[in-house]
């Protein structure tokens, strides 16, 4: 198949797969996802993913009907029904079918839907992204992977109509993440990127550069960083599995960054080098 | 049939009403809804509800592929399928199925979703509800009726555990609203009730209060008022088309309300015999 759904335990082409309409995603949204990218039919940093997976579900009071180990099988068998050893594997939990009321229904298990897609992860080294700022209108809790992605959807989509890759999104004059990445600068030869808090995702890919930074002696500061110190970085970072990193040439039709490019060569180069190895 | 599902011009029972995986709903929230209650095959305040439905729309820029009367001509028919004359009347449009994307898909027309399940709605005269304040931690465009409901669900949730009827969200000290209704107290012969602002949507319920208090003299205040406020009010109201106008007795345990009786029963009899008369 090119694009493999799976739910609940039927397969099918993506296209032709369906669910029921009392699955709670389509209602309330009311669910969380992931999604990991992988080549050789070998995923890169799933465990990661699946640890995280598992702790946006804790954070629902969803109660996944299924273990991690369990869910490694199901992937590893869905990727190899996938046409391109190069893939995206995508997965979603939602909290079960009912018939509509806000409160969590009763007596349901939570519905897995799985897709994999043909991907191929390029080499983004003489790509700059460019970028849109956007007020950060979403909720407070940014730190789960939920599906209620509205607001992210509107800010790429506006991102897109200025010309741009991605959206940026800015709450009080600080920097939270973008609209499916987080945000890093480098200034000053430190690595600077927003806090864990509920503002933004606990990103994969933002854990992997700082750990390549600390691997580099980089030094890294974990802090909120204002627009004005977005706009005057040495360089500019879009962090996301699907971009892997990424720096920036504008913002708001703006040139930024460019002033650190062997910097943001390393951390690019390492985290480029660590994906071809595990994904070998 | 006792619940009746509609989709894209397929009619089959609500519970085995099947849907694309790829409608954005399931991986966005993609969309907006509405919910018209009725009796004798007669909805009612249907066109109002009708003119939100194409406002939310406008304002995530789907573009409805019906005309408000070909929706009413489809909502009559339905209405007709169900096995009860008293019933809710749910619908949504979401922007399209397509492959996952954030951005907004081309080539898509909306998917139109309708439900009709029995509903009676009570007199609810002797009954008072009880609240459970929770901090408003939602998106910035409450204005809109989006299926972006996470938030409604996980406080309509807590409020239940708590042994309550409805959860009133709290943002910076001030009352926005339920988190399935709108919100209104009486203060010294005054309807107070949060100004349409996007930290909450126009209620038709709320309109219509607005519209009694009006017909009967009674002084009305769109203006923020405060949790304090709230819990000092003569008489605390929810509005929701689910239950009418329904007035508190406890919030967070405390006897709240009860001080204003005979004014909170001239607004909540003018209603319901409007419904009355409009279903008649």
């Amino acid at each position: 198949m090119v694009n493999v759904g799976y739910y609940n335990g039927v397969i099918a082409p993506l296209e032709e797969l369906m669910i029921p309409a009392n699955d709670r995603s389509n209602y309330y949204g009311d669910g969380v996802y992931e999604a990991v990218y992988g080549r050789n039919y070998k995923m890169f940093a799933v465990d990661e993913h699946i640890a995280r997976f598992f702790r946006s579900c804790r954070m629902l009071k969803i109660e996944p009907n299924i273990t991690p180990d369990a869910l490694l099988e199901l992937f590893d068998k869905l990727i190899h029904q996938c046409d391109s050893h190069e893939f995206v594997l995508y997965w979603q939990m939602t909290r079960g079918t009912a018939l509509r009321g806000h409160a969590f229904p009763k007596g349901v298990s939570p519905n897995l839907l799985i897709t994999v897609r043909p991907h191929v992860l390029l080499d983004n080294g003489s790509k700059r992204f460019k970028l849109l700022s956007q007020e950060d209108n979403r909720y407070y809790f940014c730190n789960i992977k939920t599906i209620n992605l509205l607001p992210n959807v509107l800010a790429n989509q506006a991102a897109k109509d200025a010309g741009c890759d991605e959206a940026v999104f800015v709450r009080n004059g600080y920097v939270t993440e973008g609209s499916h990445s987080n945000m890093a600068i480098l200034k000053d030869g430190a690595f600077i990127t927003a806090p864990l808090t509920n503002l933004i995702l606990p990103g994969v890919t933002r854990s992997h550069c700082i750990e390549i930074c600390r691997e580099h002696g980089i030094p890294v500061q974990e802090r909120a960083f204002s627009f004005a110190e977005l706009m005057d970085a040495d360089e500019v970072i879009v962090m996301a599995s699907s971009v892997q990193g990424v720096a920036v040439s504008h913002i708001n039709g703006k040139e930024v960054g460019g002033k650190a490019p062997a910097l943001y060569e390393t951390i690019r180069t390492a985290y480029r080098n660590k994906w071809l190895k595990e994904t070998e």
